[in-house]
């Protein structure tokens, strides 16, 4: 796809470039300069979606910054994750929840897949049940990636599309969320913790089951619906029509894309 | 509708129905009557779903019993909550999961509602979301109430259709699915202990949360849909077009009803 390669995909109203850069850029400064660049969106007194993963960390750092400077206030954070709370709390984020704030102005994220439609995958940081919720009563949310992360369609990095399930019979739920996907040639897997193999437990105590997919799965709000009918998941990293602005870094500059 | 209060509700081929009897019996008498009439579809050798609740109860009863008398042979039970697989272990009913079984000969399981179509509306009992994995995957499911559970629609009875929850940030949980309902002039409720107060946890470690409609609240299926797409839902107590057979106990006598 076009937006994958080429830094100028701006033939519509909706998207502008910066110049390209001549420096050699590593992945981690490429998703630094994607979270600042977010982070201008933050305006003082604004209710704000902190996400979770190594490219929103640099956006909760740089919020905290700016909260230090006095050029942003009024900011109430609300967390996607224990991790991101912590973090937030260490730079002095006043924090707040969605049951006080059920509608939030900004959410800045990071995804781990996005296609041309600005669908996206997340999850592989484990997050996913939490960041939907809080992303889906954002009026604005702000998706922040380095270009390895555009995809030709969702999968197509052949990385995981992770799926929360419930630990009851996790065994049995693997096995009917390949089923699903049998004709993408699904192989479905239980995250496991590195250093022990022990299941990965996200911050609601569920496991995640990564898909792997070598083939196209089609129509994703069709794809979700049928993952989300199966009794045992609690939800899935498609994240399908949520995002307003992507803010992609690449070798040769930062490009902003906003929803058509 | 017919079938709530017409025993003779057999106009199809898919029907039968006992004599009337002339006691006059108490709902626990016909929760039985229902739940032994159940039993004589199990046969030696099946894998069985075994439900949760007062009417499944008794029929747990009498699979232990038959097997006790050496009626029946070579069971085997999959119990859909931790009480059932207690009162299954006293029994001495052989015991397995899904995990060992993922393909069920035939499940016997009560309902808080049946509607015209044998829609169900499930989980007034808290076990929703283990019932629903085991009985969705038995090639045959047994439905046993007594005639009071029979409604024109779902949600008919003015009772709760029960919504399995993530207990982080519930009560924003709550405020979407009141907001998806309200065309339905639905109140949403947190489940509580009576004895303290205090939310009550599912065998899963979630919440419940109660959904109550003054109207019809239309298309089933799309509404089972809605419920399931809002992050922080685990599963619903809707029950749809997963019914084979209906067994009614009235005061008039049993019916039995098929799938057409």
């Amino acid at each position: 796809m076009a937006l994958a390669y080429d830094p100028h995909f701006i033939g519509s109203e909706n998207a502008e470039t910066t110049s390209p850069s001549p420096l050699v850029l590593t992945q981690d400064e490429l998703k630094k300069i994607a979270a600042y660049k977010a982070v201008e969106f933050v305006k003082s007194g604004m209710v704000v979606g902190l996400g979770t993963g190594s490219t929103s960390k640099h956006a909760v750092d740089r919020i905290g910054e700016l909260l230090r400077q006095g050029i942003l206030t009024d900011i109430v954070g609300i967390p996607t994750s224990k991790r991101t709370h912590e973090q937030a709390l260490s730079l002095d984020i006043p924090l707040s929840d969605l049951e006080t704030h059920p509608v939030l102005d900004l959410a800045i994220d990071g995804a781990d897949e996005v296609d041309p439609d600005m669908n996206l995958v997340k999850g592989r940081g484990g997050s996913l049940l939490r960041e939907k919720m809080i992303e889906c009563v954002s009026k604005k949310f702000v998706v922040i990636v380095d270009e390895s992360k555009l995809v030709d369609y969702i999968g197509g990095s052949g990385l995981a599309m992770p799926v929360e399930i419930v630990p009851f019979c996790w065994k049995f739920t693997a096995h009917m969320l390949q089923s699903l996907f049998q004709e993408a040639d699904c192989v479905a897997k239980l995250r496991t913790l590195s250093e022990n193999g022990e299941p990965y437990v996200t911050d609601n105590s569920n496991y995640i089951i990564d898909l792997y997919f070598k083939k196209d799965i089609g129509d994703l709000k069709s794809a979700g619906d049928a993952i989300l009918r199966l009794p045992g998941v609690v939800e899935h990293g498609l994240f399908l029509g949520m995002a307003t602005t992507l803010i992609v870094a690449g070798k040769l500059g930062v490009t902003v894309k906003n929803k058509s």
